[in-house]
């Protein structure tokens, strides 16, 4: 059996959204239901979610383990899987990481972009690495399951987590800095030691992580791919696309700011280029997935090797973290 | 005129205490009205301290700037100033300094022991310094008022608070490591940068940062004041006891507990003797200072040097960071 899974999505969501997510054929995707939000506001969240699967229960339902996604597969529909970009949620209160996992959170990132009370963001000017609280937190994850996301963390904190936490953890949304060295992309030594310890790389198809941004060409992103799986095992590798459909500018000034700062941060883009970028014509949306296996055949994967990335890979470690 | 400040009390209030702090005549008293707080239980501590006010109100009131330490004086009563040990009631949001401060905060530590997302608590591994945010709550605390407290601070986080902040900054509460090596004492060169920058020392009678612990000499203290003078110059010196009258032992547990571990931290203290420690027989409570200043003299300190050390210094300070 084959699964297709866009292990990273943030749209605006709606209808629409869900029926292209059904056209692509996936069979899960995991959502980015918060980044700065409190544990009140999240679960606000959650209700608007539970809305969105009253609504269009013939297109998704809520995911919580690997067999959803074997249902989701079997009732043509699409799994849902909570995740945080943010550990806002838990506040400064482990007991908050069960109450999250029992709402349905099952991945959470330690930090977005700025230090958080677990680890340091991407865009600090230091590192230093796990804290306390996140040494804690990372130990009540793996006990109540829910995954460890490095997406935006600093180098020294993934590092850490990897060898803290007891289950392999992921980087959901990202690309080598080898290729495009944003500071949101990962360095080979990173990659290497995330697959040696079962982790997942989800490549990102978000034009600030793309080298040529919007302009990049399918060829290029495949050939990166292919040069990833030479490091990490083309088993270590899936898509977390970071697709932001619909989404409005307020929303990506609102991800780099929060209530953080009085001045107005740019993260990843430039004053004059400030909004959500456009994205590649050949992955303007889930549908890409078919331009994505096409190019992956053509750079020389083999068809299995294919399907492990476009979501078999990303199975199994739903099924391994399960165990 | 002289004045009598004791920079840091955390007793659980009660009229007896308001008493002894008269008795002791001090003419101001910082003191911590949250440590893991958020802005909604801050606003609780408040509500509290207001009934304090109105049932005391011939022994203490609230303080707001130094005019009110010279109104105490002249009414024979105590101003209350309210400080945070931890930056909990900011929570993530910036426009909250405005608002702690409006409910009468005037200090507020960065960090307690663990990281913030300011900065780097003294009980971290590593220490990255004053975070993205952290920067952003600085320039803030200065637009509107609240003195950066570094007490609980990592060495590093400590330079770049005196370096960011444009107004001096404050230790309220701690003592040098060259006299007791305890993670809460701080180095002679932080000492130094922070006496440049017209920053304030306040000296702690809690007994973990002492020599001896509670068999600490009075004597020996002086000794160790006379030392730091030579450091720092006198006029950089002041008291901030760390007092904790009555608290029952729950608390220092929930103080370096708070809601981050599952497990027991014992902080300053071990398994076997995990409460609140013994305070020195010559400084059991605030009318220690009557002790201190005979011991100072003896140490060889000018009048008007113990008259500094005593309040005069915090005074100054006070006056300094209203201009």
């Amino acid at each position: 059996m084959n699964y297709k899974i866009d292990n990273l999505q943030y749209c605006k969501w709606n209808r629409e959204v869900f029926k292209i997510n059904r056209e692509a054929n996936l069979d899960a995707v995991h959502v980015t239901v918060v980044y700065h939000e409190d544990y009140d506001e999240f679960l606000k969240r959650i209700e608007e979610w539970k809305k969105h699967f009253d609504e269009n229960s013939d297109l998704i339902f809520h995911g919580k383990d690997y067999k959803d996604i074997e249902k989701a597969k079997k009732e043509n529909k699409t799994s849902i899987f909570f995740g945080f970009q943010n550990c806002s949620p838990i506040e400064d209160n482990i007991n908050l990481v069960e109450k999250v996992h029992e709402q349905g959170c099952r991945f959470m990132q330690l930090t977005y972009n700025n230090q958080s009370l677990l680890a340091t963001g991407c865009y600090e000017k230091n590192d230093s690495g796990v804290t306390n609280f996140g040494k804690e937190v990372i130990k009540e994850m793996n006990r109540v399951g829910i995954v460890v996301d490095m997406s935006h963390s600093a180098e020294k904190s993934t590092f850490d987590a990897i060898e803290i936490s007891e289950k392999p953890i992921a980087i959901t949304h990202a690309n080598p800095s080898f290729w495009y060295d944003a500071k949101r992309n990962k360095s080979k030594e990173l990659l290497k030691a995330l697959s040696e310890s079962g982790g997942m790389l989800g490549l990102s198809l978000y034009p600030h992580h793309l080298l040529d941004n919007s302009n990049c060409s399918l060829e290029n992103f495949c050939e990166m791919t292919a040069k990833v799986a030479e490091i990490m095992g083309v088993e270590n590798i899936g898509i977390g696309s970071d697709l932001c459909l619909n989404q409005p500018d307020s929303v990506v000034e609102w991800m780099r700011n929060g209530t953080w700062t009085k001045t107005k941060n740019f993260g990843e883009g430039t004053k004059k280029n400030s909004g959500f970028p456009k994205q590649p014509e050949w992955f303007e949306d889930a549908r890409g997935f078919y331009n994505l296996e096409n190019g992956l055949k053509k750079t020389g994967f083999s068809e299995n090797e294919v399907n492990g990335i476009l979501g078999n890979n990303w199975f199994n470690f739903y099924k391994e973290i399960n165990k």
